[in-house]
């Protein structure tokens, strides 16, 4: 299922797409949003609406971030992926991963601008695939990891590279920077988070290409790793880090400029397509 | 003003604490706690209820955080007194704050117990004054940050080590491992926030010991720092960073222990006190 959550008509709501259209099951099921499904465990509920005519075009709806808010962790990690810890100043591979946590106010939906900060021009892209948590665990082995995911989305991680440099927190967490989404393709149809390939292309221009089964920790070891740390419940982002060919290690760097459009694409997921424009110029 | 936010008889509230007795201001005015109270620019309407006879006794109540659940924004800064850069290996003073996230569930209250998890032994205080904001804002200047500032309360900023060494956003997330409290004290008590004495005790030894006037960047100045790259909003909790003496730089390291007591006092605010237990034995 492609669950997509979004503003129609004044009110929010979260539903199946199919094709170009949207099954709306937040007016059918007594669920206030996604996470609210998640936590019930009713996916199901929304599995049985499938064959449901659509109420909506798809064209016709805001989409709110893949998991709207209240959103309550966010947490990613860098260093990923072998090729951009190369090109990412010599840095050495990672024993464990280092994770950061994205504030909410730093998350959007597909289509919402990406806002360059008035106070740097060091914006980049980082495609990267997104975990979405179903079912609420701590010091959860690898071998189980996987039956606590609900489903997988797309996630741009727009950092901010002079700020970064001070911490990562700083840099990754300017307000409208991290676009999560389209939606939502629950897990039953990516049995193998390892099998997919991302692009990431600015302007339609390819940055950033690889296979999900380059990841340096697997899903599954990401899991196991942050909840020993923290707990982890339905609805909660992990975002698994970004393959080479950021912005940052070009020469000289093509930063993200007003009127940019960037889009990430995940095989079996869809296309993230954010425009970018300065912060001057937003609303 | 001294604001606390508590549980008494199943029913949250937050009240003005007066000696040992609390006036329950929950019930008397329309906010459904002290971020609500702030989020309005209610603080004089708790003013207003000053004279009130209490309504309880401080020693019946259970306290909530300082600032309760649902807790938007913690913002830590790493590395703001120069003798403690000193003490940890050998680290040059930063040009620029070193700013990390605490997702809400590792923040507890005055008295709830530190919990050491099951995954590490090396489990360290930090005391910290934490500032609260008030009045929302972006990009800040610093000569007027202050008045973006309602209170002051005090943060132990527990830490694990070994997963620090991984990333700083791992090693400060575990759950109930930041106490925050044990009250607010609103700014006109407090003009100035680098003219106080922070000391944290282990067992009743004294650990740590600063002016808060040793800070590298000021209140004002890290509320600038912030607040270029986050929006703040009332309710929102800045901790300042801790000062020389923590037990990771000490030979052995005293690392917390079940049954140790932690005790952070800041002058004029008071002292935040929490026992320490293992994983293993919480609820």
């Amino acid at each position: 299922m492609r669950i997509a959550s979004y503003v129609a008509g004044g009110r929010a709501s979260f539903g199946l797409v199919v094709g170009d259209g949207i099954v709306d099951c937040g007016k059918r099921l007594p669920f206030a949003d996604i996470s609210a499904v998640l936590a019930a465990g009713g996916l199901p509920r929304l599995a049985d609406l499938a064959g449901t005519a659509p109420d909506l075009a798809l064209a016709e709806v805001t989409l709110l971030p893949a998991v709207p808010s209240p959103l309550r962790k966010v947490l990613c990690v860098g260093l990923n992926y072998r090729a951009h810890v190369a090109e990412s100043a010599g840095r050495e591979v990672p024993e464990q991963p280092r994770i950061f946590a994205r504030l909410a106010d730093s998350i959007i939906p597909h289509g919402a601008p990406l806002v360059r900060p008035r106070n740097s021009i060091q914006f980049d892209y980082e495609g990267e695939l997104a975990v979405v948590i179903g079912r609420a665990g701590r010091h959860i082995p690898a071998a189980r990891a996987l039956e606590h995911v609900a489903a997988y989305t797309i996630f741009n991680d727009g950092s901010v590279r002079d700020y970064q440099k001070h911490s990562v927190t700083a840099g990754k967490n300017f307000p409208w920077t991290g676009p999560l989404g389209p939606w939502l393709v629950t897990a039953d149809e990516i049995p193998d988070p390892a099998a997919l390939t991302l692009e990431t292309r600015v302007n339609g221009e390819r940055r950033q290409r690889t296979g999900t089964g380059d990841m340096i920790l697997s899903v599954a070891a990401l899991i196991e790793y942050i909840s020993g740390f923290t707990p982890l419940s339905p609805g909660d982002v992990i975002a698994t880090g970004t393959p080479e060919g950021v912005a940052h290690a070009r020469k000289p760097p093509p930063w993200l400029r007003p009127g940019d459009v960037v889009e990430v694409e995940v095989s079996g997921i869809g296309v993230l397509r954010n425009p970018v424009i300065a912060e001057e110029d937003a609303a």
